[in-house]
Protein backbone atom coordinates (compact mmCIF):
# COMPACT_ATOMS: atom_id res chain seq x y z
CA UNK A 1 0.00 0.00 0.00
CA UNK A 2 1.13 3.66 -0.69
CA UNK A 3 1.95 5.46 2.27
CA UNK A 4 -0.73 8.09 2.67
CA UNK A 5 0.77 11.12 3.48
CA UNK A 6 -2.73 13.27 3.41
CA UNK A 7 -2.34 12.81 7.52
CA UNK A 8 -0.60 12.14 10.43
CA UNK A 9 1.37 9.31 11.49
CA UNK A 10 0.79 8.09 15.26
CA UNK A 11 4.01 6.39 17.05
CA UNK A 12 3.18 4.32 19.90
CA UNK A 13 6.79 4.76 21.75
CA UNK A 14 7.45 1.54 23.44
CA UNK A 15 3.42 0.70 24.49
CA UNK A 16 3.82 -2.14 27.09
CA UNK A 17 0.17 -3.15 27.34
CA UNK A 18 -1.25 -5.02 24.42
CA UNK A 19 -4.38 -4.14 24.84
CA UNK A 20 -4.14 -0.03 25.22
CA UNK A 21 -2.33 -0.82 21.43
CA UNK A 22 -5.48 -2.15 20.30
CA UNK A 23 -7.51 0.54 21.95
CA UNK A 24 -5.34 3.54 20.62
CA UNK A 25 -6.12 1.79 16.79
CA UNK A 26 -9.58 2.10 17.99
CA UNK A 27 -9.71 5.95 18.84
CA UNK A 28 -7.34 6.66 15.84
CA UNK A 29 -9.71 4.91 13.27
CA UNK A 30 -12.69 6.30 14.82
CA UNK A 31 -11.71 9.34 13.70
CA UNK A 32 -10.17 8.33 10.38
CA UNK A 33 -6.68 7.48 11.09
CA UNK A 34 -4.64 5.14 9.94
CA UNK A 35 -1.18 5.12 10.16
CA UNK A 36 0.34 4.07 13.48
CA UNK A 37 4.21 3.31 13.65
CA UNK A 38 5.48 1.41 17.02
CA UNK A 39 8.29 1.58 18.82
CA UNK A 40 9.96 -1.81 20.64
CA UNK A 41 6.49 -3.06 21.76
CA UNK A 42 7.36 -4.59 25.52
CA UNK A 43 5.35 -7.86 24.76
CA UNK A 44 7.03 -7.94 20.86
CA UNK A 45 4.70 -8.47 17.95
CA UNK A 46 2.19 -8.92 16.77
CA UNK A 47 0.71 -9.38 19.97
CA UNK A 48 -2.76 -11.38 20.18
CA UNK A 49 -4.05 -8.88 23.03
CA UNK A 50 -3.98 -5.98 20.95
CA UNK A 51 -5.50 -7.82 18.12
CA UNK A 52 -8.68 -8.55 20.20
CA UNK A 53 -9.26 -5.14 21.24
CA UNK A 54 -8.79 -3.56 18.20
CA UNK A 55 -11.63 -5.73 16.76
CA UNK A 56 -13.03 -3.47 13.67
CA UNK A 57 -9.65 -1.45 13.48
CA UNK A 58 -7.60 -4.12 12.87
CA UNK A 59 -6.42 -3.57 9.39
CA UNK A 60 -4.50 -0.68 11.72
CA UNK A 61 -2.17 -3.21 13.15
CA UNK A 62 -1.71 -4.99 10.19
CA UNK A 63 -0.12 -2.45 8.58
CA UNK A 64 1.63 -0.92 11.69
CA UNK A 65 5.21 0.00 10.73
CA UNK A 66 7.26 -1.61 13.68
CA UNK A 67 10.97 -0.20 14.57
CA UNK A 68 13.48 -0.82 17.22
CA UNK A 69 14.21 2.89 17.92
CA UNK A 70 11.83 6.20 17.69
CA UNK A 71 15.11 7.06 15.48
CA UNK A 72 13.97 4.83 12.97
CA UNK A 73 10.09 5.39 13.36
CA UNK A 74 10.78 9.00 12.33
CA UNK A 75 12.92 9.23 9.36
CA UNK A 76 10.96 10.26 6.85
CA UNK A 77 9.51 12.39 9.04
CA UNK A 78 9.62 16.54 9.01
CA UNK A 79 7.85 17.44 12.05
CA UNK A 80 7.54 15.87 14.97
CA UNK A 81 5.09 16.30 17.74
CA UNK A 82 5.20 14.88 21.60
CA UNK A 83 2.85 14.52 24.07
CA UNK A 84 3.57 15.37 27.06
CA UNK A 85 2.06 16.15 30.31
CA UNK A 86 2.31 19.34 32.11
CA UNK A 87 5.36 20.67 34.14
CA UNK A 88 8.35 20.07 31.96
CA UNK A 89 10.97 22.69 31.42
CA UNK A 90 11.09 22.85 27.86
CA UNK A 91 13.18 24.92 25.13
CA UNK A 92 11.03 24.37 22.54
CA UNK A 93 7.03 25.27 21.75
CA UNK A 94 4.25 23.40 24.27
CA UNK A 95 0.75 23.30 21.76
CA UNK A 96 -2.51 22.43 23.06
CA UNK A 97 -4.00 19.65 21.10
CA UNK A 98 -6.27 22.38 18.81
CA UNK A 99 -3.05 24.23 17.71
CA UNK A 100 -0.64 21.31 17.10
CA UNK A 101 -3.36 19.76 14.70
CA UNK A 102 -4.33 23.08 13.38
CA UNK A 103 -0.54 23.83 12.67
CA UNK A 104 0.13 19.68 11.36
CA UNK A 105 -2.86 20.51 9.33
CA UNK A 106 -0.58 23.47 7.08
CA UNK A 107 2.37 21.57 7.27
CA UNK A 108 0.83 18.39 5.62
CA UNK A 109 -1.09 20.41 3.17
CA UNK A 110 2.37 21.94 2.53
CA UNK A 111 3.87 18.70 1.81
CA UNK A 112 5.04 17.78 5.06
CA UNK A 113 5.16 14.41 6.76
CA UNK A 114 3.86 14.55 10.73
CA UNK A 115 4.34 12.58 13.40
CA UNK A 116 2.69 12.37 17.09
CA UNK A 117 5.16 10.29 19.83
CA UNK A 118 2.82 8.90 22.67
CA UNK A 119 5.14 7.75 25.33
CA UNK A 120 5.37 4.20 27.66
CA UNK A 121 1.85 3.86 29.53
CA UNK A 122 3.12 4.55 33.01
CA UNK A 123 6.56 6.96 32.30
CA UNK A 124 5.56 8.61 29.14
CA UNK A 125 8.18 9.45 26.91
CA UNK A 126 11.83 10.03 27.99
CA UNK A 127 14.17 12.82 27.44
CA UNK A 128 16.21 10.74 24.83
CA UNK A 129 13.10 10.33 23.02
CA UNK A 130 12.22 14.17 23.27
CA UNK A 131 14.98 15.33 22.03
CA UNK A 132 13.98 14.88 18.46
CA UNK A 133 10.58 16.40 18.74
CA UNK A 134 9.97 19.92 17.40
CA UNK A 135 7.39 21.00 19.54
CA UNK A 136 4.96 19.79 22.73
CA UNK A 137 1.64 19.29 23.12
CA UNK A 138 -0.09 19.10 26.17
CA UNK A 139 -4.09 18.20 26.84
CA UNK A 140 -5.32 21.05 29.07
CA UNK A 141 -6.28 18.42 32.24
CA UNK A 142 -7.30 19.46 35.30
CA UNK A 143 -4.23 19.82 37.52
CA UNK A 144 -5.87 17.80 40.24
CA UNK A 145 -6.49 15.20 38.57
CA UNK A 146 -4.24 14.73 35.36
CA UNK A 147 -5.04 10.86 34.63
CA UNK A 148 -5.20 10.58 30.71
CA UNK A 149 -4.45 6.98 29.93
CA UNK A 150 -2.61 5.91 26.31
CA UNK A 151 -5.73 5.39 24.89
CA UNK A 152 -7.63 8.38 25.54
CA UNK A 153 -5.19 10.89 24.54
CA UNK A 154 -4.87 9.11 21.22
CA UNK A 155 -7.81 9.98 21.50
CA UNK A 156 -8.22 13.32 22.08
CA UNK A 157 -5.23 13.91 19.44
CA UNK A 158 -7.23 11.91 16.68
CA UNK A 159 -10.61 13.87 17.21
CA UNK A 160 -8.74 17.45 17.33
CA UNK A 161 -6.90 16.02 14.14
CA UNK A 162 -10.38 15.23 12.71
CA UNK A 163 -11.95 18.72 14.01
CA UNK A 164 -9.50 20.91 11.94
CA UNK A 165 -9.27 18.26 8.83
CA UNK A 166 -13.17 18.01 8.29
CA UNK A 167 -14.84 21.54 7.75
CA UNK A 168 -17.39 19.72 10.85
CA UNK A 169 -21.09 21.13 10.58
CA UNK A 170 -21.04 22.75 13.99
CA UNK A 171 -25.14 23.11 14.28
CA UNK A 172 -28.19 21.19 12.11
CA UNK A 173 -31.91 22.51 13.11
CA UNK A 174 -33.42 19.55 12.27
CA UNK A 175 -31.80 16.45 10.20
CA UNK A 176 -33.79 14.55 7.97
CA UNK A 177 -36.96 15.36 5.56
CA UNK A 178 -39.57 16.93 8.13
CA UNK A 179 -43.21 18.12 6.31
CA UNK A 180 -42.98 21.67 7.98
CA UNK A 181 -45.97 23.38 8.63
CA UNK A 182 -46.50 26.54 6.30
CA UNK A 183 -47.12 29.94 7.72
CA UNK A 184 -50.97 29.91 6.76
CA UNK A 185 -51.22 26.42 8.88
CA UNK A 186 -49.76 28.07 11.62
CA UNK A 187 -52.28 30.76 11.32
CA UNK A 188 -55.29 29.01 11.33
CA UNK A 189 -54.21 27.21 13.92
CA UNK A 190 -53.70 30.09 16.08
CA UNK A 191 -57.11 31.82 14.98
CA UNK A 192 -58.73 27.77 15.88
CA UNK A 193 -57.05 28.46 19.04
CA UNK A 194 -57.81 32.01 19.81
CA UNK A 195 -61.73 31.56 18.82
CA UNK A 196 -62.09 28.99 20.80
CA UNK A 197 -60.45 29.97 23.97
CA UNK A 198 -62.42 33.47 23.36
CA UNK A 199 -65.52 31.62 23.90
CA UNK A 200 -64.51 29.67 26.59
CA UNK A 201 -63.87 33.16 28.39
CA UNK A 202 -59.89 32.28 28.67
CA UNK A 203 -58.89 35.74 27.37
CA UNK A 204 -59.48 37.40 30.95
CA UNK A 205 -59.12 40.46 32.23
CA UNK A 206 -59.95 42.25 29.18
CA UNK A 207 -57.29 44.48 29.90
CA UNK A 208 -55.01 41.42 29.81
CA UNK A 209 -56.21 39.83 26.94
CA UNK A 210 -54.25 41.37 23.72
CA UNK A 211 -51.30 40.26 25.58
CA UNK A 212 -52.17 37.10 26.03
CA UNK A 213 -52.93 37.02 22.38
CA UNK A 214 -49.28 37.54 21.74
CA UNK A 215 -47.91 35.48 24.03
CA UNK A 216 -49.66 32.39 22.54
CA UNK A 217 -49.15 33.90 19.04
CA UNK A 218 -45.48 33.43 20.21
CA UNK A 219 -45.55 30.51 21.63
CA UNK A 220 -46.39 28.66 17.83
CA UNK A 221 -43.57 30.32 16.44
CA UNK A 222 -41.52 29.40 18.91
CA UNK A 223 -42.01 25.90 18.23
CA UNK A 224 -41.21 24.38 14.96
CA UNK A 225 -44.42 22.64 13.76
CA UNK A 226 -44.72 19.91 11.42
CA UNK A 227 -48.13 19.52 9.58
CA UNK A 228 -48.56 16.56 11.83
CA UNK A 229 -47.78 18.67 14.81
CA UNK A 230 -50.88 21.23 13.48
CA UNK A 231 -53.48 18.25 12.63
CA UNK A 232 -52.74 16.95 16.70
CA UNK A 233 -53.02 20.75 18.35
CA UNK A 234 -56.21 20.87 16.17
CA UNK A 235 -57.71 18.12 16.83
CA UNK A 236 -56.81 18.33 20.58
CA UNK A 237 -59.28 21.31 20.96
CA UNK A 238 -61.54 20.08 19.03
CA UNK A 239 -62.13 17.11 21.16
CA UNK A 240 -61.86 19.48 24.27
CA UNK A 241 -65.21 21.42 22.52
CA UNK A 242 -66.57 17.96 22.06
CA UNK A 243 -66.35 17.11 25.36
CA UNK A 244 -67.79 20.63 26.79
CA UNK A 245 -70.68 19.58 24.52
CA UNK A 246 -71.18 16.50 25.72
CA UNK A 247 -71.56 18.17 28.92
CA UNK A 248 -71.73 16.08 32.12
CA UNK A 249 -71.67 13.35 30.34
CA UNK A 250 -68.17 12.39 31.57
CA UNK A 251 -68.70 12.70 35.21
CA UNK A 252 -71.72 9.85 35.51
CA UNK A 253 -68.76 7.47 33.32
CA UNK B 1 -22.61 20.12 49.62
CA UNK B 2 -24.47 23.06 47.87
CA UNK B 3 -25.16 22.36 44.25
CA UNK B 4 -22.00 23.64 42.02
CA UNK B 5 -24.25 25.35 39.19
CA UNK B 6 -21.40 26.69 37.44
CA UNK B 7 -21.03 23.49 35.34
CA UNK B 8 -23.31 20.77 33.67
CA UNK B 9 -24.78 17.46 35.15
CA UNK B 10 -23.72 14.86 33.25
CA UNK B 11 -26.70 11.77 33.30
CA UNK B 12 -25.37 8.39 32.65
CA UNK B 13 -29.02 7.00 31.67
CA UNK B 14 -29.36 3.34 32.57
CA UNK B 15 -25.69 2.39 32.48
CA UNK B 16 -25.01 -1.37 32.30
CA UNK B 17 -21.21 -2.29 33.66
CA UNK B 18 -19.97 -0.74 37.18
CA UNK B 19 -16.23 -0.18 35.12
CA UNK B 20 -18.00 2.33 33.01
CA UNK B 21 -19.82 4.07 35.50
CA UNK B 22 -16.37 4.19 37.15
CA UNK B 23 -14.53 5.62 34.10
CA UNK B 24 -16.79 7.84 33.14
CA UNK B 25 -16.43 9.75 36.30
CA UNK B 26 -12.52 9.49 35.95
CA UNK B 27 -13.09 11.04 32.17
CA UNK B 28 -15.30 13.64 33.59
CA UNK B 29 -13.06 14.70 36.88
CA UNK B 30 -9.65 14.82 34.13
CA UNK B 31 -11.45 18.18 32.59
CA UNK B 32 -13.06 19.52 36.58
CA UNK B 33 -16.54 18.06 36.03
CA UNK B 34 -17.67 16.66 39.24
CA UNK B 35 -21.72 16.68 38.97
CA UNK B 36 -22.74 13.09 38.12
CA UNK B 37 -26.00 11.65 38.13
CA UNK B 38 -27.60 7.89 37.31
CA UNK B 39 -30.77 7.14 36.25
CA UNK B 40 -31.57 3.29 37.00
CA UNK B 41 -28.25 1.61 37.12
CA UNK B 42 -28.35 -2.29 35.81
CA UNK B 43 -26.19 -3.40 38.90
CA UNK B 44 -28.02 -1.15 41.46
CA UNK B 45 -26.13 1.12 43.58
CA UNK B 46 -23.54 1.78 44.93
CA UNK B 47 -21.71 -0.66 42.40
CA UNK B 48 -18.01 -1.78 43.93
CA UNK B 49 -16.73 -1.75 40.28
CA UNK B 50 -17.63 1.58 39.54
CA UNK B 51 -15.08 2.37 42.76
CA UNK B 52 -13.10 -0.12 41.81
CA UNK B 53 -12.34 1.64 38.44
CA UNK B 54 -12.86 5.55 39.54
CA UNK B 55 -9.78 5.54 41.65
CA UNK B 56 -8.98 9.27 42.23
CA UNK B 57 -12.86 10.16 41.09
CA UNK B 58 -14.49 8.63 43.38
CA UNK B 59 -16.09 11.61 44.73
CA UNK B 60 -18.06 12.08 42.18
CA UNK B 61 -19.65 8.90 42.52
CA UNK B 62 -20.18 9.37 46.37
CA UNK B 63 -21.86 12.56 45.42
CA UNK B 64 -23.91 11.10 42.58
CA UNK B 65 -27.75 11.67 42.28
CA UNK B 66 -29.21 8.19 41.51
CA UNK B 67 -32.77 8.35 40.60
CA UNK B 68 -35.19 5.83 39.20
CA UNK B 69 -36.32 7.67 35.95
CA UNK B 70 -34.78 9.82 33.54
CA UNK B 71 -37.55 12.88 34.62
CA UNK B 72 -36.77 13.16 37.85
CA UNK B 73 -32.93 12.82 37.27
CA UNK B 74 -33.21 16.35 34.71
CA UNK B 75 -35.91 17.64 36.87
CA UNK B 76 -34.69 20.83 38.17
CA UNK B 77 -32.57 21.27 34.45
CA UNK B 78 -33.51 24.31 31.71
CA UNK B 79 -31.94 23.11 29.02
CA UNK B 80 -31.18 19.08 28.34
CA UNK B 81 -29.02 17.67 25.60
CA UNK B 82 -29.16 14.29 24.30
CA UNK B 83 -25.84 12.41 23.02
CA UNK B 84 -26.35 10.22 20.14
CA UNK B 85 -25.16 8.65 17.07
CA UNK B 86 -25.62 9.80 13.41
CA UNK B 87 -28.62 9.41 11.13
CA UNK B 88 -31.89 10.19 13.59
CA UNK B 89 -35.16 11.39 12.03
CA UNK B 90 -35.36 14.32 14.50
CA UNK B 91 -36.83 17.29 14.82
CA UNK B 92 -34.72 19.36 16.94
CA UNK B 93 -31.11 20.65 16.51
CA UNK B 94 -28.49 18.89 16.24
CA UNK B 95 -24.49 19.94 17.42
CA UNK B 96 -21.41 19.77 17.36
CA UNK B 97 -20.00 18.74 20.85
CA UNK B 98 -18.13 22.26 20.12
CA UNK B 99 -21.16 24.22 19.54
CA UNK B 100 -23.33 22.23 22.23
CA UNK B 101 -20.81 23.06 24.87
CA UNK B 102 -20.33 26.76 23.78
CA UNK B 103 -24.26 27.11 24.12
CA UNK B 104 -24.01 25.29 27.31
CA UNK B 105 -21.86 27.60 28.62
CA UNK B 106 -23.52 30.69 27.43
CA UNK B 107 -26.49 29.02 29.17
CA UNK B 108 -24.81 28.42 32.46
CA UNK B 109 -23.55 31.92 32.57
CA UNK B 110 -27.23 33.42 32.15
CA UNK B 111 -28.36 31.04 35.19
CA UNK B 112 -29.82 28.06 33.50
CA UNK B 113 -29.06 24.19 34.50
CA UNK B 114 -27.75 22.22 31.94
CA UNK B 115 -28.15 18.32 32.01
CA UNK B 116 -26.08 16.49 29.25
CA UNK B 117 -27.37 12.55 28.44
CA UNK B 118 -25.92 9.43 28.00
CA UNK B 119 -27.41 6.77 26.85
CA UNK B 120 -26.66 2.63 28.01
CA UNK B 121 -23.57 0.93 26.25
CA UNK B 122 -24.89 -0.89 23.87
CA UNK B 123 -28.27 0.69 22.73
CA UNK B 124 -27.91 4.16 23.27
CA UNK B 125 -31.23 6.40 24.57
CA UNK B 126 -34.47 5.05 23.82
CA UNK B 127 -37.27 7.21 22.26
CA UNK B 128 -38.54 7.67 25.70
CA UNK B 129 -35.69 9.82 26.74
CA UNK B 130 -34.73 11.41 23.73
CA UNK B 131 -38.23 13.81 23.89
CA UNK B 132 -36.58 15.00 26.83
CA UNK B 133 -33.88 16.92 25.03
CA UNK B 134 -34.02 20.08 24.08
CA UNK B 135 -31.00 19.48 21.23
CA UNK B 136 -29.02 16.66 20.45
CA UNK B 137 -25.14 16.39 20.59
CA UNK B 138 -22.93 14.35 17.82
CA UNK B 139 -19.58 13.42 17.74
CA UNK B 140 -18.33 13.70 14.39
CA UNK B 141 -16.92 9.90 14.34
CA UNK B 142 -15.58 8.03 11.03
CA UNK B 143 -19.00 6.70 9.44
CA UNK B 144 -17.32 3.65 8.78
CA UNK B 145 -16.32 3.45 12.47
CA UNK B 146 -18.83 4.70 14.49
CA UNK B 147 -17.69 2.81 18.14
CA UNK B 148 -17.49 5.27 20.92
CA UNK B 149 -17.66 3.93 23.90
CA UNK B 150 -19.66 5.70 26.81
CA UNK B 151 -16.54 6.74 28.59
CA UNK B 152 -15.09 7.98 25.36
CA UNK B 153 -18.18 10.05 24.43
CA UNK B 154 -18.12 11.89 28.10
CA UNK B 155 -14.40 12.37 27.90
CA UNK B 156 -14.63 14.02 24.46
CA UNK B 157 -17.91 15.94 26.13
CA UNK B 158 -16.10 17.12 29.16
CA UNK B 159 -12.86 18.18 26.76
CA UNK B 160 -15.10 20.37 24.74
CA UNK B 161 -16.75 21.91 28.35
CA UNK B 162 -13.00 22.13 29.41
CA UNK B 163 -12.41 24.21 25.99
CA UNK B 164 -15.27 26.44 26.13
CA UNK B 165 -14.76 27.31 29.69
CA UNK B 166 -10.68 27.80 30.20
CA UNK B 167 -8.88 30.40 28.19
CA UNK B 168 -6.75 27.56 26.58
CA UNK B 169 -3.05 28.59 25.94
CA UNK B 170 -2.69 27.37 22.47
CA UNK B 171 0.94 28.30 21.94
CA UNK B 172 3.61 28.44 25.07
CA UNK B 173 7.08 29.47 23.15
CA UNK B 174 9.12 27.46 26.05
CA UNK B 175 7.97 27.20 29.34
CA UNK B 176 10.05 27.42 32.39
CA UNK B 177 13.10 29.77 33.28
CA UNK B 178 15.47 29.95 30.47
CA UNK B 179 18.79 31.63 29.93
CA UNK B 180 18.29 32.87 27.01
CA UNK B 181 21.23 34.08 24.95
CA UNK B 182 21.03 37.73 24.27
CA UNK B 183 21.44 39.37 20.57
CA UNK B 184 25.30 40.06 21.47
CA UNK B 185 26.19 37.21 22.62
CA UNK B 186 24.44 35.28 19.19
CA UNK B 187 26.23 38.47 17.41
CA UNK B 188 29.85 37.43 18.82
CA UNK B 189 29.04 33.89 18.27
CA UNK B 190 28.00 34.70 14.45
CA UNK B 191 31.28 36.46 14.23
CA UNK B 192 33.41 33.88 15.96
CA UNK B 193 32.45 31.09 13.42
CA UNK B 194 32.73 33.26 10.63
CA UNK B 195 36.22 34.18 10.92
CA UNK B 196 37.28 30.62 11.78
CA UNK B 197 35.08 29.41 8.89
CA UNK B 198 36.66 32.29 6.44
CA UNK B 199 40.48 31.04 7.67
CA UNK B 200 39.20 27.35 7.09
CA UNK B 201 38.38 28.08 3.50
CA UNK B 202 34.89 27.32 3.61
CA UNK B 203 33.23 30.25 2.16
CA UNK B 204 34.19 28.87 -1.43
CA UNK B 205 33.46 29.71 -4.05
CA UNK B 206 34.00 33.51 -4.15
CA UNK B 207 30.92 34.15 -5.70
CA UNK B 208 28.54 32.36 -3.07
CA UNK B 209 30.42 33.69 -0.03
CA UNK B 210 28.12 36.43 1.07
CA UNK B 211 25.36 34.11 0.50
CA UNK B 212 26.81 31.58 2.57
CA UNK B 213 27.22 33.90 5.59
CA UNK B 214 23.80 35.05 5.45
CA UNK B 215 22.37 31.30 5.70
CA UNK B 216 25.00 30.45 8.22
CA UNK B 217 23.76 33.91 10.06
CA UNK B 218 20.02 32.99 9.41
CA UNK B 219 20.57 29.43 11.00
CA UNK B 220 21.91 31.44 14.28
CA UNK B 221 18.38 33.65 14.50
CA UNK B 222 15.83 30.73 13.44
CA UNK B 223 17.56 28.70 16.49
CA UNK B 224 16.62 30.39 19.65
CA UNK B 225 19.54 29.96 21.80
CA UNK B 226 20.84 29.84 25.50
CA UNK B 227 23.73 31.16 26.98
CA UNK B 228 24.69 27.21 27.17
CA UNK B 229 24.24 26.92 23.59
CA UNK B 230 26.26 29.45 22.56
CA UNK B 231 28.53 28.58 25.22
CA UNK B 232 28.87 24.77 23.63
CA UNK B 233 28.85 25.82 20.31
CA UNK B 234 31.89 28.51 21.19
CA UNK B 235 33.46 25.11 22.70
CA UNK B 236 32.93 23.11 19.27
CA UNK B 237 34.64 25.49 17.49
CA UNK B 238 37.64 25.76 19.77
CA UNK B 239 37.93 21.89 20.13
CA UNK B 240 37.88 21.97 15.62
CA UNK B 241 40.89 24.60 15.69
CA UNK B 242 42.77 22.58 18.62
CA UNK B 243 42.26 19.99 16.76
CA UNK B 244 43.64 20.97 13.61
CA UNK B 245 46.69 22.58 15.23
CA UNK B 246 47.27 19.81 16.74
CA UNK B 247 48.10 18.47 13.36
CA UNK B 248 48.60 14.82 11.95
CA UNK B 249 48.64 14.01 15.78
CA UNK B 250 45.09 12.55 16.02
CA UNK B 251 46.09 10.22 13.17
CA UNK B 252 48.97 9.00 15.43
CA UNK B 253 46.89 8.04 18.80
Amino acid sequence: MPIDTSQPVFVLVRPQMGENIGAAARAMWNFGLQRMRLVAPRDGWPNPRAVAMASGAGRLLDEARISESLACAVDDCHWVLATTARGRDLTKPVLSPERAMQLAAGKIAAGERVAVLFGPERTGLENDDIVRANAFVTVPVNPEFPSLNLAQCVLLMAYEWQRQRVQVVHEVDAPGRHDWASALEVEKLAEHYEARLEEAGFFFPEAKAANMKLNLRNLWSRMRLTRADVQMLHGIMRQMVRWKERGGEAGRD
